[in-house]
């Protein structure tokens, strides 16, 4: 499925690729290197898109006055991608070697402490309101990557809890997304707790189908086991209703045999429940548009909510 | 030297601390442990006392209107000692284990993340000015660990280099901490500049006594050797100047033989060289202070700067 973006948007969006490049304009070559390799290398850019498009559905009609924070939600999204690749170790991020990988854990470390306090300076001048929100959501984020490191040392997480680290470590930065749009756009309180309702129901729903696409998705293209190690790796909903409902499944993980785990996930029904659930939060998300005035704006919020629930990468 | 206080700072100091411990109300277990093992090591919260004494001398008359801002730098230094601590495999700060050490790395890069986004919640609300002075800040402050690591894999630098170095990295900070007390408290653009100005060259005092302790100091009674590794360890001014006087500095540096390495040291001159530099730098600052209203702040401020270029720890 193709995201489809207006015009304006589309313009807007070009203004937030010249803001993250300006953000490679230090005179220390390492991190200049380093932020260009992340930044040139795209991603959806969805958050910069959910701030733009919760903006107008609010009734804005400048999107350059939410331009610095569309940079700031993609640049908070950046930097935890590169502290998150050091602690998985990952080698691989967007079809290219990882900051980590590339040149080692202490750039990175550097570079991802670097995009995150570049955000100061973009959300300088905005209302005390923008910062708090956006404040609270890297908080959430940082929590929820502390929960999920924590859990994965303490054995089999329940499916609350589960859903708390999703809540927490992605829905969180995108309930703030749809919320700063709503705000900046003068929004009614009813509004605005709507967008913010939107945004965490999509962000639970865009991790679901991310965890999904882990399983039976590119990774298995790519040649990668599922399961590292059940210890370390991230759980996910269908593993979890797996592990609840066979007792074989634990050791049919371990096993890293691509068919045995396909399997299992068939015949539990893993699959099955997991899409069920992501469906049940995409729908959430897309009934909250009802108190927003009829625009197109609203209707490309809900056609996210649809991509958020198919997309195949 | 014991750093004078008056009631008034001293009560200041106080809301700092509440402030900085509420940083560690998160219900994550292990954010909120990491977090109070940190914090409640102490350390001299000379950041904060810079913030206030320099709104005081730029004639500001209420402490607490700086007090957010106060405890924003001291988060700032604290996470950065968080991040530097994994990046230099330290086992042991301000008398405690690292958090890296006691929890691993992941959990120690996660904290200081949590610590650096948490500064977002306390400057919003300010004005965009004062934000930006931060924000321009913690970027210096990344950039100086980053050429430091950087040149440290080039081999010698040149003390220009080292300076630019010691600048980003602690002086940018320290002349954060002094300007965002002038624009607080309404300062001239005269005041203003001689407050950064004093910030810096204090920082950079502050830094290279720093080193030196390094050399002589509490150091030697813990044992550490002066130099692990010549390509891997922090550079400072008196080592700079070793090599450049001395064919053997060199080997010297390397052999991690306490006798040796003083004696090195003493006979090209180089702490000498090193503490002249120092007092330069300390001089400067205090010379900032002359375009000032005579004031208790004022001679405070200078009398820190006898404190940067005399501490024995």
């Amino acid at each position: 499925m193709i995201i489809e973006t207006s015009s304006g948007l589309e313009s807007a969006l070009t203004q937030v690729e010249e803001m993250l490049r300006d953000l490679t304009s230090t005179d220390v070559p390492l991190l200049k290197q380093a932020c260009t390799h992340i930044v040139s290398a795209g991603g959806k850019r969805l958050r910069p898109r959910v701030v733009f498009l919760a903006y107008e559905a609010a009734g804005g009609d400048d999107l350059s006055r939410v331009t610095p924070l569309a940079a700031a939600v993609e640049l908070i999204h950046t930097a935890s991608l590169v502290h998150d690749d050091i602690n998985d170790h990952s080698e691989m991020r967007r079809g290219r070697a990882t900051i980590n990988a590339r040149w080692g854990d202490t750039l990175a470390l550097l570079t991802g402490d670097f995009i995150f306090l570049k955000v100061l300076d973009i959300v300088a001048g905005f209302d005390a309101d923008v910062i708090r929100v956006l404040g609270e959501a890297c908080i959430a984020l940082v929590e929820g990557e502390t929960l999920q490191t924590a859990t994965q040392s303490e054995g089999q997480l329940t499916e609350e809890e589960y859903l708390e680290v999703v809540g927490r470590k992605t829905a969180s930065l995108f309930s703030a997304c749809a919320e700063l749009g709503a705000i900046v756009a003068g929004g009614s309180p009813e509004v605005r707790t709507a967008l913010r309702d939107y945004g965490y129901d999509f962000g639970v729903a865009f991790q679901l189908r991310d965890d999904v696409l882990d399983l039976v998705g590119s990774s298995w293209r790519l040649g990668k086991p599922v399961v590292q190690d059940l210890d370390q790796e991230k759980m996910s909903l269908a593993m979890l209703h797996a592990l609840s409902e066979s007792e074989e499944a634990h050791e049919i993980l371990m096993s890293k045999d691509r068919d045995s785990v396909l399997d299992l996930l068939e015949s539990t029904g893993a699959l099955d429940y997991a899409n069920r659930r992501t469906r049940e939060y995409s729908k959430a998300a897309k009934e909250q548009l009802a108190v927003l005035v009829p625009s197109a704006a609203r209707d490309a919020l809900g056609a996210l909510t649809e991509f958020a629930e198919d997309r195949e990468e």
